[in-house]
């Protein structure tokens, strides 16, 4: 009886967190994504997360380390706020844990939208997780397009799966480039530049940034990184410490999502809606690990296992029982 | 009531298996390893499956397509039987689906040990798995192990990360090349080149074997691939099609387990526990996720994600709440 009446309440907690993130509560959105990280099964069967706007639209930005992209994204943002949207913003970053580098990162970013309850912005952990990029990702972005951020900003950083894994959730993916970042185009980083609907030439004000544009043109003309259907992917040269160019940026990102509606192709919600599905399932999974590994529950089964008193499949069930009790 | 027999029913069967799989029935075995796959948590408290023996050795065998991998096994597998040691080979196939080819390589590698009781072996696919290579193989792995296989020798293709997380469960870690496929060693596949316990040039009756083995020495000498302690990294020639040089591989693998016991490092066991509490606790969210792609209520969820009449975690929540109904 207990455990259903607590059941109960959190979903009656979520359901309300949901109405108010809607109105444009910050800290509702905040503790609904904090939700999703750590007891998601809180939020199956709140109604207020079904619904997303038709008109919304993801922005997946992803480059090699270096490119600029956080600077990019904060006057990308200040822009695409100049027509009233409210702005979500997602920073996955492989390389920090769930507490350190994230946290840091946000503080630093926010400090230009500190004062903007339009603009929403959370890090997100991604190492240790289970299921690629960042787990919990397709449903940090579920939860900003349903309490109403009809621009979700994702940011990446371009190496190893996670270029290829974001372009998975975006509805619009935006490859940024820089000048002084080795050979990094031509060393045929095939798969960032394949996953591209947009190119960005960030800090167009330096050296090299002509021939880094020179370079793209190259590749897009002999095909190899062609947009589907009848889409020609446009290059943008931004300096982002300036703003220079961050418009036109903007303007690529909405004729990009104008083209894809007008298409009325569902293949990009479509993979979506599946790595969401697959985030949901595996979320209370990864979830609980990290509680066992917080508790040190997980050490000592690994140590019974290592020792031969127990296999994986009976500490997992140990693990899932333990959970179902609290 | 009903439900509660059937899992009992269930995990009395498996635990009849595994006492007829540690006496050498391989029927009983696959039957395991098909359990282990799609019905996982049967095995949870079987208690037939908890103990390894502490003189049993894993050897991941991983390299390039095209380095003559298989057929190295086969004739490592063959010289491996002369100590009378029951075998487990898992071959890991990135690319292949759970039905396709999988089976056809069983066919193919299965010739030469078709008639020996003493050698087992499966090809586990790992395309679509959640969480990585394949989502199973260290489950796989503690079935061989349990069931009295004293060497288990793990295949998989050196690409990507798969490398790596087969060197994460392996005591010991061979790396095959062969001369012809490009520039493979210069080329800097670090990663796979880091993971070596042992080096192997196939095929070394070919023209540029020698420039292989000799590239190799010099990345060794400048110490970009030494081993963990005072482990030396050997280079071993073979012939598999001949025969050539399998007994030296196979001298060197057992020299690596000896010097890995002497050691005393629990190190590599712990990895492998880690890894196969993470896929016990994985493996029921991914077979679940097989059967609703195979009966059609994941597609139906999708399309009811993409309306906008549903959300992840409701879906989630309507397949695991399904599932525990059958």
């Amino acid at each position: 009886m207990t455990e259903a009446l607590k059941v109960f309440d959190d979903r009656d907690v979520a359901q309300s967190l949901a109405e108010r993130a809607r109105q444009g509560d910050i800290r509702a959105v905040a503790r609904l994504l904090t939700i999703a990280e750590q007891d998601p099964a809180s939020l199956e069967g709140v109604a207020g997360l079904r619904e997303i706007p038709s008109d919304a639209q993801v922005i997946g930005i992803t480059g090699p380390p270096g490119a600029g992209k956080s600077t990019l994204i904060g006057a990308l943002v200040t822009e695409l706020r100049t027509h009233d949207h409210r702005i979500g913003v997602l920073a996955v970053d492989p390389s920090s844990p769930l507490t350190a580098g994230a946290l840091l990162g946000d503080r630093i970013r926010m400090q230009s939208h500190a004062h903007d309850d339009g603009v929403f912005i959370r890090s997100l952990a991604s190492r240790g997780q289970l299921g690629g990029v960042s787990a919990v990702t397709p449903l940090a972005i579920r939860i900003l397009l349903a309490t109403g951020h009809h621009r979700v900003v994702v940011e990446t950083v371009g190496v190893g799966q996670s270029e290829v894994e974001i372009a998975q959730l975006a509805d619009t993916t935006v490859v940024v480039m820089a000048p002084g970042l080795g050979d990094g185009v031509q060393a045929g980083k095939a798969g960032l530049m394949e996953v591209a609907d947009i190119y960005v030439v960030n800090k167009a004000d330096r050296d090299g940034a002509t021939e880094v544009r020179r370079q793209l043109q190259s590749m897009i003309s002999w095909g190899r990184a062609r947009g589907p259907g009848d889409w020609r992917r446009p290059i943008v040269m931004t300096t982002s410490t300036t703003g220079d160019g961050v418009e036109a940026l903007a303007d690529e990102a909405r004729r990009h999502h104008v083209w894809l509606r007008a298409s009325g192709s569902t293949e990009r919600r479509t993979a979506r809606a599946m790595a969401e599905l697959e985030a949901a399932m595996l979320q209370p999974v990864s979830a609980r690990l990290a509680t066992a590994r917080a508790d040190g529950t997980y050490d000592a089964l690994i140590t019974e296992i290592v020792a031969g008193q127990l296999d994986g499949w009976t500490a997992a069930k140990a693990l899932r029982d333990d959970a179902s009790m609290h």
